[in-house]
């Protein structure tokens, strides 16, 4: 699909099919996606492909009960290698870069799925404490965001609005 | 260009024609980068446009020296609003919502440029004191990235490499 209406089609998808989506399409996007920059080529991501139901009611219940994320066919949990930006850039790789370079490669993912005919939402409000515990992510990894994906039902509205750019805009200085 | 190419043709661009983009053309980029998706639908985005060579200067110098941060024709700082995300999520939307949110849309950016046959790096090494300095950025408000946009020379390499998926996938559990 081209480019532009790819990122004007793309919204967050809340209601799935009962219809898998096959592991290598999966794949496929995940290809995608680590095309992102990131600092120093650090490459600081890292990603859970959630399939049991089980894992997946675990984690509904730890994103605050939202159901589709069980309802999904694939779940997958982006997580940001803190520990590998720090290593190389301390605070400021731990905090701000593997946060931003694992969130650019979210952001393809989302626009590939787009593409791709599927649907996602990007989930960022969960108990992280919890979300650890299920995956048993260990410290230095840092769960970002839970991304639910499926065959988006034909019917699926259009998204919210946005501010206009201009109330965004500043000129040489803020 | 359709998205699968643009994707794979995105990389960053550090050398730059001497020739101006029109300013309609960039407000057209953000148009799209504000489609990213963000936690609440809060838009915790902020872009300063420069084009003042003399502040594109004292940026360059704030970025490390990196000199084609100043030899660009449009230089976008990236902003996130901490303040916006906080004042619905407190800390988790300070620390973690807000940057994820700016982040996404810069990457919507990159590679609308890409598609835009124009180029452009993300710059995320620089004296934040620095820049918040020359910008007068207020605290709440974080600048996230240096974007210089300009035509690429013809001859622009290939970009680094990335490691095999495979090193950063994970099944059921990290």
């Amino acid at each position: 699909m081209d480019f532009i209406e790819v990122v004007k089609k793309r919204f967050s998808i809340r209601s799935f099919k009962d219809k898998k989506i096959d592991d290598e399409t999966i794949l496929e996007l995940l290809e995608l996606a680590i095309r992102a920059p990131s600092a120093g080529n650090i490459q600081p991501w890292e990603f859970i492909i959630v399939k049991d139901r089980e894992q997946k009611e675990k984690l509904a219940h730890a994103a605050l009960n939202q159901r589709f994320v069980a309802e999904c066919s694939h779940l997958i949990v982006a997580c940001a290698n803190q520990e590998l930006s720090s290593r190389v850039y301390g605070p400021r790789g731990w905090d701000l870069y593997s946060i931003q370079d694992v969130s650019a490669a979210i952001m393809i993912l989302l626009l590939g799925i787009t593409n791709a005919g599927l649907g996602a939402c990007w989930v960022g409000a969960f108990r992280e404490s919890m979300v650890r515990e299920i995956l048993k992510i260990p410290q230095g990894i840092k769960p970002v965001a839970l991304i639910p994906i499926g065959y988006p039902h034909d019917f699926v509205g259009k998204g919210p609005g946005r501010k206009s750019l201009k109330e965004k805009l500043h000129y040489e200085i803020y």
